[in-house]
């Protein structure tokens, strides 16, 4: 079945974006385009979001899938790409799954000096046309309309609360290293992360399944744990990973100058003089591994390693606990659990690494 | 009844963008972005979209507005917001309806010396947001299901429409003048400003109140030829209108660079010797009034004044005999012939200062 289900959520999204793209002659206004939205929309992810969505829905309503629910099941990878769109304008990154980020696919749509201008522009303008597009996906579901209703208002305050989180973390990013403190951190991983990438698909499913508000409830926590877990292990990734498992070069996260949980807990944790060490790395405009190495070792002497990988641990731990809680088919509930299991694998490795002992719930 | 209705838009676009702000506890996540969302959403506007949706719903339904009404009339107002934010950031405008673009406001927000980076990064996640507020407010519209399904459709097309128009608005930006034929411009016109101001507002209205496919049809073209007439009228104002009346630097159209139907028509009917003086004038990065002068000259040297004038005309009375045809009440009829009447009264006072004789119908 789950073979099924991947092959038909792969099938959904080439149909739509095909269709969506004929529908509005886009090949006709900019081949470009149209061939940066395919190409871009097709990229091999890893459909967290859609699976997580599907399974849910049938945890609760085991009964055979209409096919509309791979329609919503598109409009949220949409949503994803949409906001991948954005975000990598707004970080200036230049990969994405491994290739360009949209921005830089755009900068060959006109022959032009000013290329970077171009791509900004368009790309703009090309992930507010996803995210219509997304919308206009969910539309297809057929479902009784009060039902329908309720989850396209929930898929809409998850757009606006991801675009919260997206603004949270561009303040972040301005703000000085001493004034963004851990809970600013964790909101923003709420707001950006856990609500779109597994609440928000979760409870879709769950709503249109009818489940009940309790359930609904234990499945908002379960997945704001996990959301947590997710966007911490995606920040130790960036600085202890590789550019293999990450799509995009090692040194981008460290040239954003995120602050991140492991950035927070290592300021907090350090002496005034090695403070201001690790400031100077880390607000350097250019980085090279040199700089790399150093952090990792600071991030290691300090302890924030451990903490974040504890940290993990224990939203991961108690996130698998409240799934075993739920009402939810068996099938499903192992899917979910499978997954989770593997998104984790990450943190087990560099765990391992860093003679660091964590103990992730198993199969 | 006018008056009444004026007061309610007004009314249920403060309510939506202070209920929204409350739902998402903007304020507390950004203080800076909760003003400027307010602010900007409450500047004083013609309010055309809202009040040509009402207009035209009352013509074929002439019962009393329900309320909820007034959410779609806010939502097209949102999206326009919207499509206002983004557009500025893409043509780097600093003035809008008088006052700072979104990205200008959005400068503040933090305390940095990269200010001009942060606004723009902001005001691209606040144009997110409005966006998604406006479908929101779509949704609270009280009307039966498949019709209000029909209209929200029918919504979102036309941000994707409006979106392609953006976008080759952009692209016709970075192409070489002489690359730029007259229907390039028509479509561009067609897709960024007849649409969503006119053929939309109008259409929802009609959807919404049951009118016939036929009558849907006479109104989409009536609305498409009196989009014409607006946007060929706004870039004349551009050229030759004033500060007051334009809300922003006399400069800023012809810095922009924007391949216009009077710069098309104009550069297509120049020798090559001429051509080359506006070429050069047309693309130097910083202009000043003389330039503005040399070029309000060359544009009624070539006619080209004159031609757009004339198409405004043709665009307009065409418009206004099939508005006659429709089988609007008289009091809708009414309302919306006067407000075309009045938009256009600016053709009127440029054709008059250029010694051009136009015949716009009058009341």
């Amino acid at each position: 079945m789950e073979n099924q289900i991947r092959k038909n959520i792969e099938q959904n999204i080439q149909d739509t974006i095909e269709s969506q793209c004929a529908k509005y002659e886009i090949k006709k206004i900019s081949p470009h385009l149209h061939q940066s939205l395919k190409e871009y929309s097709l990229r091999k992810g890893k459909r967290i979001r859609p699976l997580l969505f599907l399974f849910t829905y049938l945890g609760y309503s085991p009964k055979r899938l209409h096919k509309s629910f791979y329609n919503v099941s598109t409009a949220i990878e949409f949503l994803h790409n949409f906001m991948l769109i954005h975000d990598d304008i707004i970080d200036n990154s230049h990969l994405r799954r491994g290739k360009p980020t949209m921005h830089k696919l755009l900068e060959n749509a006109a022959a032009t000096d000013k290329k970077e201008e171009l791509g900004h522009n368009l790309a703009i303008i090309a992930g507010d046309i996803i995210y219509a597009f997304a919308i206009e996906a969910f539309l297809a579901l057929k479902e009784e309309p009060a039902r329908k209703e309720k989850a396209l208002r929930y898929f809409l305050e998850t757009t606006t609360i991801t675009a919260l989180g997206e603004l949270t973390d561009t303040l972040q990013g301005f703000a000085p290293l001493n004034k963004v403190k851990e809970e600013d951190v964790f909101l923003n991983y709420s707001l950006k992360t856990a609500r779109y990438t597994f609440i928000s698909p979760a409870v879709l499913g769950a709503i249109l399944a009818g489940a009940r508000a309790q359930e609904i409830q234990r499945l908002t926590t379960l997945c704001l744990e996990i959301g947590h877990a997710f966007q911490i292990q995606d920040d130790v990734i960036g600085i202890f990973g590789t550019e293999e498992k990450i799509g995009k070069s090692i040194l981008s996260d460290l040239e954003e100058s995120k602050k991140t949980l492991l950035v927070c807990h290592c300021f907090h944790h350090l002496g005034t003089k090695k403070k201001n060490v690790f400031t100077q790395i880390f607000n350097k405009e250019k980085k090279n591994l040199k700089d790399l190495q150093q952090i990792r070792d600071i991030f290691t002497d300090t302890g924030s390693l451990e903490y974040c990988v504890r940290q993990i641990e224990t939203k991961f731990n108690q996130s698998l606990r409240l799934l075993e809680k739920t009402s939810m088919k068996k099938f499903s509930m192992d899917f979910i659990r499978k997954n989770f299991i593997q998104f984790f694998s990450q943190t087990q490795k560099i765990a391992d690494q860093y003679n660091i002992t964590v103990n992730l719930i198993q199969e």
